[in-house]
């Protein structure tokens, strides 16, 4: 099974790395798939965002990282996979990754979207709170790898 | 029963298609109130959406199109009207539409908000997806009536 | 508009009342349908539930008050009814009450549920409520009618 | 990747053969792990429970049905797999689904619980569901697969 | 600040001790209070679980355990107190909890309901789960402080 | 115990001054903290807040009014306090809160965010509605304390 992971990634956080690494343990390749959306203003650029990822997840052997922009059905395609990683925190989350699933699957019907509960360390966590609490200098250790860490506390130097 | 039936409408889909057909089969008159909210950038201007919705609903005989700005309860009251109706198509949106209809309430005692949860084929449908799919060429035949489609992709050409 | 509005009404709360009275508003004809579910005990006899909501109710002209046994659907036809009422207090609420739905549009294709939010006084209202209440020589005046409290403290003794 | 797909299948529903269908597509082995509680009063015996998925998915070559008593880490384990499959409805399930995984997780570090949303047409359907109407005589033929309509309608003679 | 947590602790859970250790290092006083409810058949006597909850938190000097019976509001008076404290795991808790924080209020209008998010390392747990497990001969010993472990496992042999 | 209630308070609404009134009863001295946003544009400067917040709560003499920029964590701190209050309306509002909660004390392990239900009146209440209504000329007499509703009024002339 070949498996695409979909994300902003701005920055990569704990949570993320999680996801990827037990995704890849039952997944035989795991595309990671940095979505670059130039309507929303990143932290990050997409160039960026893929290095970090392919950076903390270079001693994986079967993820690879790319950047998408468009629909996430079409780079599916392109991948020639048929399943759809998603990491679920919450109830919130769940409703949104519901309807983005039924949606992908009605323009795709044989896309199979594969949510796995977020381990409970990182159920608080988001790229968005991640950047929140950079932004006026709090601690962010025990949210993002120590590489992404330096890069995130430059960024808002 | 004179119901309203408020929404953007932008554009219409056939989630708003099946409200409307439905609920004006039990509603001795439904007037469809497409909202014109200059603070929120549209696709369609208010005027093109009253004539979609208009377009799409010519076969119902007891269903009329207006637009309205401002307070709905204000145009609910205009209309001499005692029933709102929403779709519900899940959780999210009803917390939301709750909220909006305790808030009805306490400023006119007498409205009342009927909710009809969505038919299960149209769950997963906004015109928020409609637009995001269109704008990157994505399929939406499942989701607009014909008409609407070509509007649509008129629009994104 | 001859709607049903189904429960078990054990017993009649004023969160019950509030929704018959209205329903009663802007439906030409309101049926309230007793459920006489014989394999739930029940604090009260279908029988004396039907005279608890025709007593509550006597003064709302249109209102009239049934038992019924086995499915909904069933007895929504019986009555020449296409629209069932049904309050919502709160999101388990919900969910349920929209599995249902669904259901029972799936066997009876014409048939609207309509939900109706429980007014913000009696949000936290509810049968089961009352009777562990009641049980334990609890005050249930703001919860009930003054004939129902009078039934179920008897009840209780 | 071996998946395994628990559940009581109490009936088996279009719903579980929907989802069995898809997990199948993409796992390499698929084991349909039959709840033998012998604490819940179900209609069907765990042996029959067990023929009736076998009779509805002898179709399809990678799934296998078993039935299991305790706890379903163990059965996991037995089976050398990984992987659980669980199809998901709404939010109530998915607050208990995401209890479950966390707490199966727990006991299991390298178990993976996958979460697949349910198709749009089954999201209403449930096994209480089907018998809840077949109990009544109701219509079951949009919830069951034929063969086990016929098991259904017997048991409830 | 005299609070009371209620519960039926059936058993003791480390949810329950990181409540009360962290409600106590805020309130003045804190009284644990074990439901004795004689309608649900408990793994262990009201006895017994006063017992165990004395002995894991002896360490804790501003926190007493009792049992009651009846309607809380009726021990939280005799208490003389105005607080209650509760856990909060999820949506589906929330719900059930904010009714009942409701319904107390409306019983005793000075009575305030606080809720404490769960760790997220308890976030899966309820004493529920634990007696599930234990039942088949599952390791709890991430789920209950050690002595409890004991009391569990001998009450399932 | 010290508590800390923040938020924007943009305006004050009749629900903040139900949590303040109610958290100032139980806490030995309330810490209103009106953030200081710059990145969200406010009806009401953070000055103009304060003031407002003031003068409703004037009569309640163990409550103090502040304004903060950053994260609240660091507020907090300096305020030597350890709880943090916050009104739930509804299950939206929990999921972030909890976030919100959990990430605090991932920064501040001794940080108690404790939770209140809003009373059954104001559920429907938020500033953003208040400001919705305001703008288009309806009535916030239930909504904001008299003073304030001069205050918004003059702000939409």
């Amino acid at each position: 099974m070949t498996a695409v992971y979909p994300g902003s990634f701005d920055p990569t956080t704990l949570g993320h790395l999680d996801i990827i690494t037990r995704a890849s343990a039952f997944a035989d390749k795991l595309v990671v798939a940095v979505l670059n959306n130039s309507a929303k203003s990143a932290l990050f650029t997409a160039e960026e965002r893929v290095a970090h990822v392919k950076e903390v997840t270079s001693g994986i052997k079967n993820v690879s990282v790319e950047s998408f922009e468009g629909l996430l059905v079409d780079f599916v395609k392109k991948q020639g996979a048929h399943c759809v990683i998603r990491g679920l925190r919450a109830v919130t989350d769940f409703e949104y990754e519901f309807q983005m699933a039924l949606t992908n699957r009605s323009m795709k019907t044989d896309l199979e979207t594969l949510f796995i509960p977020t381990s409970t360390q990182y159920l608080y966590l988001s790229s968005n709170i991640v950047r929140e609490i950079a932004r006026f200098g709090g601690n962010i250790d025990n949210m993002v790898p120590p590489q992404i860490k330096k890069y995130v506390i430059e960024k808002y130097k």
